[in-house]
């Protein structure tokens, strides 16, 4: 029932360690199926290497599994909140080096250029820390409540900004599929490592006019994009 | 008819991940044949990995498709704006990682090594960011002219300063053949990175002086050069 | 009698260029067997792919030979020092990239990030330069002496804060047995490269507030740990 | 006659792109056999993957070619120049990224690490950039005279500062033979990497003090030397 979820999650955590976004078992992606109401996600802890389509974990919106025998990624209820609260439909988390070396600095991702603006629609917001109540309380719900605050607070909407980093954390995205997330992930890493060489250039880089990034996102993603073979988003 | 180009510019796309100039989709070639009046390029958004001969496409200089069922790149008509007011016989564009940093910088790539004056005579120029009016009226056609605006502002030749850097973009680079567009944009990404890692050192390091520079230029690309096999300008 | 021990020290000296924490020799990694009173250890300056299980020497925690035709690695009285004086199980030593600059600034590293504090709990310390006395003395048992003197002094214990730079030198880091020496070396790189980037967005990082800190290393290594497969302090 | 020889120096160049010390055709090494009062090296603009032994050029210690059907590299009266003036056997020269940075900043290696200590004796030396007229009168020749007069005016021996750096060029460095040569390319390469990574935690770390660098310099490569197996300077 859930095979082709499962393997779809399977693979894009594959994913991770291919294109270098991982150490150890440093990432989780999950994929959503908003017509069964069930995600499925990755075991928390277990080698990407070692990983097989029967290790995945099959969980309802709530968090309860409903399908496995391992236990789910930590992050599991952030992945699950994600899912109840907003309309996106894969969810990826590292701590892929670059990306996460700006949430350390807690600035927001500013963009200075059009890899940034072909793909995410506005500075990437760096959400706060978690106070010691949130942390205490249920720490990996609130993560995902300090997600939704944050997107929320900027009026912004998930699919043109497809990731955000948390302060001290590290990055997380989203998108249409798991493998999509993934993709997300990993551009937000490339950004990430473009802006901090900048930055040894020059301290406070112009960020790019809007007439620029305006231009850049909507080639891609608008409704009249011209970018790649007539698939509207394509990247 | 166009099989050979086709088959020089898949090839010259395929050395791009090879020389981790891209990632994903970022990065297009193209190669013109004078005789014939066209230039074959990569077609948007399509992967490297699934690139085959018969996915080139190929265009008039005024960047009508003449061969091909897939869109061009999305750049292509930067492309074609080269071709039509400059003398050279490909176009590489890439978001490699360090030179797109120095682009996001806005400040010219100035010479501080031999590894530099070897292949480019001078100053690598950051041309200006397009205007809104610009971009509006037609982005990648005038991306073309603010490139050539710039190197004509600069009285340099394009066969002795083979690229030039977007603000807030990216590198293009040139050459005689694809391959050597390739070339240098592997030189210009490198040529990037040493500065970049020189100015963690001293923040504003030394120009090195044009004597040297002078030498080093022509030992390779000058009419008495004796670098290489008696092939003049040999990389 | 020492096969296991020999050969599990042989695969964990060879994870080391696997992991990409060594060039040439620059790397050793031991074991002790707390029943039978010794220790395995990678013979001196031998490159790691010629590295064979006989090559392993075993040494009593005295630091005598008690098998093997090699000499011992040059460092083997910091691993004995460390075994006659600690409880840890195992001693890995790196000049690996990052974290080898770390220790050349003679700064600790300060938690920044969950990264960090998913393995190492609070800052990791840099002890200071051997003086010139300990130098003549005995060079590498006063190593020894020097890390387990700045580990009391800071009243931390060798299970949360599994490694230490020494100022000047490079890391040690330790485990219950050597796959896990090694993976805290590569958790210290991989944690000492995000701080040396986050610091080029920003010269002093904030501090990650303690109660997020205490609540990611607990999650892996409390009592009530939660993460992985029940396997407490699973990495 | 030379077989050996070549062999020799084949080898050691194709080491060059295997340790990541090239790009494209930007490195070449050489080895003198002082009782044939030749050397043998790479020839000019031969890529590595195409370099075979019958390739290599043979030369007299005056730079006339004795053997080899190809133009020597455009740095042979380099090679030649300081095989006639030092008692080196072998010479390297590349430019690797992280060297080459540094050579780009001016500035000396200083010593702030064991690992320079290991194989460097002291600050390895930036030599001053040529001036215009020992550009025009002898390029290639008049750098040799440049890297001996640096390393004379600071009284140090070739065999314990196994390189040096050329302001605004890049690394040459030497050994007993052409192996040994690339070694210490590679060890400078790292050494540049680390001190450059300090910088950004610190400005102006502390200079190693001197009773260490001593200590590690001398149990590699002195008389007492008990690194590796007995075999006195072994790296």
């Amino acid at each position: 029932m859930y095979d082709l979820l499962k393997e779809k999650v399977l693979n894009a955590n594959l994913d991770l360690p291919l294109n270098n976004l991982v150490k150890l078992t440093w990432g989780n992606v999950s994929q959503v199926d908003r017509a069964l109401n069930v995600f499925a996600i990755k075991p928390s802890g277990v080698p990407y290497e070692k990983l097989k389509k029967e290790d995945i974990v099959v969980c309802d919106l709530e968090g309860n599994i409903v399908e496995g025998n391992l236990n789910p990624s930590s992050d599991m209820k952030t992945h699950a909140y994600l899912y109840r609260n907003t309309e996106v439909g894969a969810v990826c988390h590292t701590h892929s080096t670059w990306a996460t070396a700006y949430a350390q600095s807690g600035n927001d991702v500013e963009v200075y250029g059009t890899t940034h603006a072909d793909s995410f629609y506005g500075s990437i917001p760096c959400a706060r820390y978690l106070t010691a109540e949130e942390v205490e309380d249920d720490y990996e719900l609130n993560t995902g409540k300090v997600i939704v605050e944050t997107i929320k607070s900027k009026s912004i909407d998930y699919l043109s900004m497809p990731g955000i980093l948390l302060h001290g954390h590290a990055p997380f995205t989203w998108g249409k599929d798991a493998k999509e997330a993934v993709t997300n992930s990993l551009i937000l890493e490339e950004v990430c490592k473009m802006n901090i060489l900048t930055k040894i250039i020059k301290t406070n880089p112009e960020k790019l006019p809007e007439h620029i990034s305006e231009k850049h996102y909507q080639r891609k993603h608008g409704k009249n994009a011209y970018y790649g073979q007539n698939k509207k988003g394509e990247i």
